[in-house]
């Protein structure tokens, strides 16, 4: 037997937050030895900063608490499938274990177009785990773009 | 007739400096309008961070001095070809155009293995001209870890 934590919630709570900020609603947290060590979600507007997606900056506040460049034993739960740029950096940060909710088929990295862990340039490749809360991660990004879509321009 | 500056002289002289401070030697500028709106090399050491390559460094500093989170009508110079990471980081950031001086067949995402610009989940795909000193750029690289084999660790 073993004991499973689910971390989806935490960042999903993340993603939320970011919606609040009128930041598209994708949240992500780093765990070591079962406690959350960074969380983060989407600021790219508040930052003007097209990189500080919720994964990046998560990963980024992780390293900065261990005072390492490298995330080994850690776990990124994250409520949308990492991007390109996204899942180079979770390589380059050795994380253990991605977990993910919502696949993205328009700007996935991870299962689709350019599958970034599935080439040696990639050089390490994190076990990965998807669909964990999936209808609510994707529920969030929907209902942000379709109030986008209403909004007054 | 027009006319074409070379930057990579400049992304040189940062890929010099990372070498300086026991980084590996890369560096970036970015170009607008004729001029550099940023430099960087890689800190990734110095910043305990694997995201701080030279070209995401670059991106960030320039999309903060813009005020903006794209890079519209800008030019990207690198010593190296862009990891994964970065060549995601250059397609959100809609870098018009990508100059690198080497191929990197281990951790390069543009030429080899990911590929990022060559799937529909990279929503922009900049400009792309190789090779302008490359033999300089690749020699920085080498002798740089060809210093640390011998280094007393």
């Amino acid at each position: 037997m073993s004991q499973f934590t689910d971390f989806m919630p935490d960042a999903l709570a993340e993603a939320r937050a970011a919606a609040a900020r009128g930041e598209v609603p994708v949240g992500a947290v780093v765990v070591k030895d079962g406690a959350v060590i960074a969380r983060a979600g989407n600021r790219t507007r508040e930052m003007n900063d097209p990189t500080a997606h919720a994964e990046m900056l998560a990963i980024r506040a992780a390293c900065a608490a261990l005072g390492s460049e490298r995330l080994t034993g850690c776990a990124l739960w994250v409520t949308l499938e990492p991007c390109p740029a996204c899942a180079g950096a979770i390589a380059a940060a050795r994380v253990e274990r991605l977990y993910y909710a919502a696949p993205d088929p328009k700007s996935g990295g991870v299962a689709q177009g350019p599958r970034v862990f599935d080439h040696s340039q990639a050089h390490h490749r994190p076990e990965v785990y998807t669909g964990l809360h999936e209808g609510e991660a994707a529920a969030l990004l929907r209902e942000f773009f379709a109030g986008k879509r209403q909004a007054p321009r």
